[in-house]
């Protein structure tokens, strides 16, 4: 038995999110038939960010235990070759201690948000882009993010369906910035409340746009309520870009 | 009447290539039905890039004459939302004298073709990207590339059915580049014979995979001749990137 550490590109417009449901497609249950369809074994893994329908991921890690005796290289090009045409790949897989949690042991996530400022809809990337048409102030957003840094009640950016034990979180990085139409956020926290980028970013958004002040940001943070906060920002838009695990485990960059 | 320069981007996995044609959708038919919708004229698009099958447009240049009395922001909001669902966008349309022609007048085009060099499949850019896994020695593609500046003759890079008088061309720059796993050539010149970039892009990479030594590269390109060059690189990973126009026309970044 050796233990598996996954590290997993795919396209969201085409799951039902990561995780297994009985009536539609998701992520986990394509990656688990592909390694049942090379080894014969019905295993389970584990994961370190459950995205949700419509957010994709660059770099999301996930462990498994596989019995049969086999190679990194085997793992990633069986699981690749048995995926088609779902649009999940293995980038990289790695042998790893039978302690290793892909969950567990994350010691800090990274997200990327990416917006389209301009007028004109979006022919290239309607699908891993929020279209926004109404012009951003991006500097008005950074002001306004850099209040999140730190420890923090998140409450007024955590979905009401949320299973965390605690509204608590300490934000180490949000940062915006801005090449020619694009508007990319890039956050970085040991872990994140259900729909805390979404709403993170929906909310700077509106601060973006002209829509609220400064001060009405931070207002709507202090009250620690979901209802004081912006909108929820579209799937599409995020990307689940990495995880850091102790000892530094090799990592895209 | 006026004289419309409009800024195209497509993506161009939807059509079959720029050009009308009888049977299947192209970029100029659903831009031309459009403009028929909203104005009521028939009218044709002269294009500066009459990109193939499969290959995507980020800022293509077009004009069309319009005898309905409209305003710029109109013609944009009017085409974009007459072309849904198809994936072609104006990000800009400027009124511009009589006398301009995207083709002829166009001072320099260039283009960008992105390659994703590694292993595994492409979950996230399958339709805009070319997947390369032998690995690429970019440095060696370099130095070829730059045997291919200035005025020369391009036949070895020339399609069979290129309808342009002469094979020589002048290439003002070739740059490649490498991040993470993505390397892109940028390319800019006057203009470019058919198939051009493409079958410099699949030759190069014939020196980068190290199929090739740079002195084989260099004899390919003086053989000036079709049959001594390197395959033709698939098209998704093309892109019609920008036209300049003498006086400096407002164009994109």
């Amino acid at each position: 038995m050796t233990r598996w550490k996954l590290t997993i590109e795919y396209h969201g417009g085409d799951f039902s999110g990561w995780q297994r449901q009985s009536h539609c497609l998701s992520v986990q249950q394509v990656i688990e038939d592909a390694i049942f369809k090379f080894s014969g074994e019905t295993v389970t893994l584990h994961v370190c960010g459950r995205t949700d329908t419509g957010v994709h991921a660059r770099a999301n890690v996930a462990h498994v235990d596989i019995a049969k005796e086999t190679t990194a290289d085997i793992v990633r090009d069986a699981v690749n070759f048995h995926a088609k045409p779902h649009r999940v790949v293995l980038v990289d897989v790695e042998a790893v201690p039978d302690t290793f949690h892909a969950r567990f042991d994350a010691q800090s996530r990274s997200y990327v948000y990416r917006i389209i400022n301009r007028r004109a809809p979006l022919a290239l990337l309607p699908d891993q882009a929020w279209h926004v048409y109404r012009p951003l102030d991006v500097a008005a957003m950074q002001r306004a993010a850099d209040t999140l840094i730190g420890h923090h009640d998140f409450s007024t950016f955590r979905a009401h369906n949320c299973q965390a034990n605690s509204p608590m979180r300490t934000m180490d990085v949000l940062n915006i910035t801005h090449e020619g139409e694009e508007v990319r956020l890039y956050t970085r926290a040991r872990s994140f409340l259900y729909h805390q980028v979404r709403n993170m970013v929906g909310t700077l958004v509106m601060v973006g746009n002209g829509q609220w002040t400064y001060e009405q940001f931070v207002d709507a943070f202090q009250a620690c309520d979901r209802r004081a906060g912006g909108p929820t920002a579209p799937p599409q838009g995020l990307i689940f870009w990495k995880v850091i695990y102790p000892q530094n485990n090799p990592q895209m960059k």
